[in-house]
């Protein structure tokens, strides 16, 4: 059996289908009682691990070992504990109620949720606004900001690719133009496999967003079909954000109008092969590549 | 009501979830009654439509003016009529059992399976080994080949998005190196949004693939992170034939070896960011910046 030093004793395992906790748990499915209670859910083995290295500060843990898949579950829970995350057993049946995964793995933890703002990024500061006067030389350690900000983003799956690619890219953050979007769904969490632990993620408006990126002198770059600019041959070095429009509109007027430049990725096949994750790391690895010169 | 000319009279309504043609639909989402009797499931409004702009000669559809979501539908029944297929009318609850998708818009066509092999693909002779002599001009019509494979796919939603990037990409055809992947799962063609009626799908063994290359000429660049060369610094132009590995174990050691040059994808942020999907976009979009300028 398990058993934690800090706690002293084993907790008693939940077997109640009515335990207020199971229920609490699965109401924070909805985004309504997630924001009230300022919470989400991280589910599964993978995800708790990388919030656990993220220091994603875990505030409680529950586990049902008739759920494991395999031996490391153990050492997870020990060092959750010792992260500051109360325990919590569960039968089968309670487990089996409160996993919202189609095949869960005994695992479901509660965070607490985060909101960052434009400023919090640590970009600011770093783009031509930041730049040292001319003939001063560029300290080494200036690296030019490289962000991705997406208009409204209807699917979580879509929104979890999107943050891998800008992960693997290695964007300074991502930034949803989009008030509604709820970052804490567990779909998000899900898809982006343990990136929203990692790359900042800013949900604003897109004038706010504009306005910002303009004072700290980023360069904005929005695809669109509706432009001669190939997206290979327009210069994607520097301060830059790549603008995506939302998924069933495209690009708004606003992004449209006021993006520093419009770049067009080349389709040879039908219309709609790319959707909008793919366009986004068509994008995002071009500008890595003549960034990397 | 709706009423084809050709018939001359209304077929008559299927109502019965016994009926013989709906229990045949229902077998037909699994692999072997589908390959017995050698057809596949068409689904929903798009996906016929881009079936018959393909020419793909459906043999039967299915409908149920219940669950029609918009105005076309009468349109479309007609072209398939047209183009030779037999309609049948379904009640809504006949309907909602033949039909796998979660929101079924009322359309459900038969068509017949096609084997194309590796010897059909209009690429053979355009390799270096059907190059002219040298000295003799090129002829301008002599467009290098450019081919994506990929090893065995797991996911339908993966082999769907791989094949609409492919067509992004203008690939002249995708290989598929496993013996077993069925490329007529319901799954793919929903996930493929109709591309699989567009670019030429051949599942063949590695071995047998490789030869065929060999001997048209088409030089291959597999991706690992197993090498220091970067793809953006590897020659991807001219007869290519873009190597992908299996999402679950990479490129396999046969491709690993026999490819003639390995490339990789600088990846910033963890390491499982990218999945082959992904990875084989970025591939693609690559050949397609080095093939056009």
């Amino acid at each position: 059996m398990f058993s934690v030093c800090s706690v002293g004793h084993p907790p008693e395992k939940i077997t109640s289908l009515q335990n207020p906790r199971v229920k609490q748990l699965v109401k924070l499915r909805d985004r309504r009682p997630r924001d009230e209670a300022g919470v989400f859910l991280v589910e599964g083995y993978r995800q708790i691990r990388r919030a656990l290295e993220k220091n994603v500060a875990l505030t409680e843990l529950y586990f049902s070992r008739d759920w494991f898949l395999g031996e490391n579950e153990d050492a997870l829970l020990a060092q959750a504990a010792a992260a500051g995350a109360t325990l919590f057993e569960l039968s089968k049946d309670a487990f089996a109620k409160v996993a919202y995964r189609e095949r869960p793995d005994g695992l479901l933890a509660v965070a607490p949720q985060w909101h960052r703002k434009l400023d919090d990024l640590a970009v600011a500061g770093r783009g031509e606004a930041g730049r040292p006067e001319p003939g001063s030389p560029t300290p080494a350690t200036a690296k030019a900001p490289f962000l991705l900000v997406v208009e409204a983003i209807e699917k979580p799956g879509n929104l979890g690719t999107i943050l891998r690619s800008a992960d693997a890219a290695g964007c300074d953050a991502v930034i949803v133009c989009d008030p509604v979007t709820d970052i804490f769904n567990p779909n998000v969490v899900r898809a982006s496999t343990g990136v929203l632990f990692s790359v900042p993620l800013v949900v604003a408006e897109s004038r706010e967003v504009h306005a910002w990126l303009k004072q700290n002198g980023i360069r904005t770059a929005a695809t669109t079909p509706h432009t001669e600019n190939l997206y290979t041959q327009t210069d994607l070095t520097g301060p830059l954000a790549v603008i995506m429009g939302s998924e069933q509109y495209g690009l708004s007027e606003f992004w449209m109008k006021e993006s520093d430049v419009l770049v067009r990725i080349p389709m040879a096949g039908q219309a709609d092969s790319l959707n909008v994750a793919m366009a986004t790391i068509i994008t995002l690895f071009e500008a890595v590549r003549q960034r990397n010169g």
